[in-house]
């Protein structure tokens, strides 16, 4: 079983207004030395694979085509090997 | 100035539909390895500090106060120093 962390952030030039949301309130609760905030999304993901190198291929396609969209949104993500440990289903 | 990561993930024993949907999409996709997915919420904030100690400081109470939800969240960051770079407002 492998375990990836998946990180899917805006691409630098796209606009986030969450993160601009987020700045103003820390900014009001008086964390004054706040610069900026970006907003991303976070995932972990737990699946099968017989090697690294298909679960890496496995949780790149899943970017691709569902966790991120790759018009405004770049992604990557962290393989850890979690030996043979039974399969709980957590989510 | 500093750069924090910080990764909020509901706590294990919290229900999460979203990484529920999340799976369920990604094996209608064909990913039938798929065994979990957790969702949860990456932030890149940047931010001023005299020191490390500072700026850790700072980024847990804002994850105290605002990022995370202590009752059902947990959250972890890592602090990058970025040294003297010029703060270019970016959210």
């Amino acid at each position: 079983m492998y375990l990836a962390r998946v990180y899917v952030t805006l691409k630098p030039s796209v606009n986030d207004p969450v993160g601009r949301t987020i700045r103003g309130g820390l900014r009001n609760l008086g964390f004054g030395s706040i610069i900026s905030v970006r907003s991303g999304k976070y995932f972990e993901i737990r699946l099968d694979a017989e090697s690294g190198v298909e679960a890496m291929s496995a949780v790149d396609g899943m970017c691709d085509k569902l966790l991120a969209n790759p018009v405004i949104e770049s992604y990557r993500f962290e393989l850890e090997s979690l030996g043979d440990m039974p399969a709980t289903d957590i989510s």
